[in-house]
């Protein structure tokens, strides 16, 4: 470290440093360097990564917007009092919580409470995003006077979370939502499935989506004489496929339920036959006002898919029960058919988005897609185009001098023509450059030496083949670009 | 609220939820709702502030990689000690640190420390990314062995300070930031330069470049004798249009320099002429080695700028001191020619980026585009193209029952042409669902009732003529994609 440096150390703040003049670091003697990493469950991104979530999230985004949907963002951090209690208990211990700036212990007013979560309310004011529903509902509240409802926006953005870290799961992960609120309209729905059905499209999965509805499951469990037992009744129906009518019975009388409203259960549990035989069966069993509305709502989401010849295949799907102590209405799940890897792609109908913040009868339907598990899907499928690279196309190997200027001038033009071009920053070994052009994997060479030169040519060298040309500018630039 | 909501509330975990199933809140009674709000110093960004910043991240992104950079993104938590010590004292203070998951008192292993500054490495651990150059240079230490060298990287990511919030001063905000290490070649700063030239141009801002080298201003103050007052030189030197030169000597005198370091300097001070006859005294008057090496570096950039025909204006400025205890060669910056508003792009040369992770001889060069200024100067000089709107292209009205579902499918049509359109959700007032049009800026309204279900047509109004025309779908498609 040069010592002029060390020395103008102490003079640091005499100089008016503008706001992003400080990005670099100081120069200090440390005396214990070690190497360094990064916090457990949070994850660097290359290159080829980030071209490859670009891709994710450049085809959502322009769905969305084909779809009508605006971008909004929010802040990383929001104030604890925005997302406590939003979550639950367990939800409320995953906030990443911002320790108070300057003299927290002072501004904690008290002597810290021994209890850790009721001392960190005392020093923490802030705390990051946990999802973007709760960011959305409080943006939505606090500029309400400038919004035009219905309001669509989509938002993709990180979230973080303190989960314990493992495979797939991150601390800090990306959501990509898409929400309309302010419309009870089932066209609203409809669309989601068309955002759904045209994104998978684009990315080339094959996808299921299913749907359920809450009021039909409500229903159920009306029929049955068990309307408290409504989450007992989906979890049990949730496990049919594993491990058994029998034990789904069991389970229920473990639950409390009585053997009738168990026997009333059966013909929905056996229940099969085509979506329409289902919905018959479901009719005559649900006779509660909510449980017709229910079948109502679903049927009428399938009759306008079966209308508009969506291509992805939609599935009635009863054991649904996702986010079932919110969705109040359509409930959506989307797998992936050829990857074992759960849902990608999930939401649905909440009728009082705004409510805890004081704004009622906003009704709301919205969906999220899972942008690190549909990077998995599609690095497992080997889906992601061949173009989704990112790279520089063309070269310019080195050769210093005149011979460099003329490299710099040509690759100026090369520029100009929207081909991404470099040269190697140094007059070196052949060697060393073409080693360069090999590890970054790009696709051509441009050697431009003093027969170039004096020739106004350029020699471009495919590196897959070896080939070799003698090319005029324009020449060379139609070879690169292709 | 609906009760069997809260009924079933406490079973919330008895449900098996995926990661983003939890995207939705719960319905919990609330005693006290208060218009929410975010923490200050921090922004929410509607539709049409996204789609201008999108237009300069896009912009610069596009020329970033032009250039041969390749994207990279780092987590926005770094463990602290890769963050502490890094920006001074003060930088210290400003960094958000994030309270240790679950029971971070016991955790702390002591009580603890009366000082909060000391407490809180206590019970934090991690900490939000203060810049992106100490995560880059984290990154480059870290995954040395994966990357090829010289490495030219760009980052576009928010960073967080806890500074006091003020007018155009945020506590997020973004940088984007490119850079080379691994080369002393400086082909790299002059492809900075042209990256800047290429920036603005494409952004149609005019600006000036201010180019200085730190190797200059260790010449002047070794030439005066007075090495160790480098910085109050150099900041002297920065006030002289403002104070003059009297009180400039004045300045120099109380920081101690003696007559004769004073007297010696006052040629600089006076220097004026073209570059060349700058360059010519300058020469002159810095015989050391550092000097003169500083000088050479200068007069090379300069050629390569003539010589490669850049049309921004690039000026030598010796006053230009920013950074001057990290950047050890070149300094940048760049101003707008036409809004008052401070630096909108900086950066420089350093000779040790990664030597605080233990990776020495490193030398890098950078520069970072400050996107909320240039955001101000785009909007004070009313730059953005109308283009850099994000909007609706088609609103179709909802009338209901067959003629929604004829429009839906017309609808995925357009859509299918890659225009943006939508349906009004519900069949409501013909005022109503213009008046959203209205709204949403929406510049034409598909009409499509009986007679157009019929005759197989459309009906499109443009919204600012009031003109209305029956057209077929492929008309109706050319009409709005124009």
């Amino acid at each position: 470290m040069p010592d002029a440096i060390l020395n103008i150390y102490v003079a640091r703040f005499s100089i008016q440093i503008c706001k992003f003049a400080a990005r670099f670091f100081e120069f200090r003697p440390m005396a214990n360097i070690t190497k360094p990493s990064i916090p457990k469950g949070t994850r660097d991104f290359g290159a080829l990564e980030m071209v490859r979530r670009n891709y994710i999230f450049d085809t959502v985004r322009q769905v969305f917007q084909r779809y009508g949907f605006l971008p909004i963002e929010t802040p990383a951090m929001e104030n604890l009092s925005t997302l406590l209690g939003k979550y639950g208990d367990e939800g409320d211990k995953l906030l990443f919580k911002i320790l108070n700036s300057g003299d927290f212990i002072s501004s904690a007013g008290a002597p810290l409470n021994a209890n850790a979560d009721k001392a960190a309310l005392q020093i923490c004011e802030k705390g990051l995003r946990y999802d973007l529903t709760v960011p959305f509902a409080r943006y939505v509240v606090q500029h309400q006077a400038e919004l035009t409802f219905p309001f669509k926006r989509y938002q993709i953005q990180p979230v973080w979370r303190a989960d314990r870290p493992q495979k797939g799961r991150y601390r800090e992960f990306y959501q990509c939502d898409v929400d309309v609120v302010g419309s009870n309209s089932l066209i609203n729905e409809v669309e989601l499935i068309q955002i759904v059905d045209e994104v998978y499209r684009k990315l080339n999965i094959n996808v299921t989506l299913k749907l359920n509805n809450r009021k039909v499951l409500a229903g159920i469990a009306e029929a049955i004489g068990a309307a408290e037992h409504i989450v007992d009744i989906t979890v049990a129906i949730d496990k049919l496929d594993k491990i058994g009518l029998d034990n789904v019975n069991a389970e229920l009388q473990e639950k409390g339920l009585s053997a009738d409203a168990i026997e009333k259960l059966q013909p929905i549990l056996k229940m099969n036959g085509t979506r329409q035989e289902k919905f018959e069966t479901l009719r005559n069993i649900l006779t509660s006002e909510t449980g017709q509305k229910g079948i109502d709502e679903l049927q009428t989401l399938f009759a306008y898919i079966d209308a508009l010849n969506l291509s992805l295949n939609v599935e009635l799907d009863l054991t649904l029960a996702r986010g079932l102590n919110y969705y109040t209405g359509a409930i959506f799940e989307v797998k992936a058919n050829d990857v074992e890897i759960g849902s990608i792609t999930g939401g649905g109908r909440y009728d009082n988005l705004t409510g805890i913040f004081g704004l009622d009868n906003m009704s709301g339907v919205g969906i999220s897609f899972g942008a690190d598990r549909i990077y998995d899907v599609m690095t497992q499928l080997n889906l992601f185009p061949d173009n989704a690279v990112a790279r520089t196309q063309v070269l310019f190997v080195n050769f210093g001098g005149e011979d460099e200027l003329y490299s710099m001038k040509a690759m100026s033009q090369i520029r100009a023509a929207g081909i991404n071009a470099e040269i190697f920053p140094d007059a070196t070994k052949m060697k060393k450059q073409m080693g360069y052009a090999d590890k970054k994997n790009i696709p051509f060479v441009a050697l431009c030496g003093e027969t170039e030169r004096l020739g106004n040519t350029l020699t471009i060298k495919n590196m897959a083949t070896g080939e070799q040309q003698s090319l005029s500018l324009a020449d060379a630039i139609a070879l690169v670009k292709a």
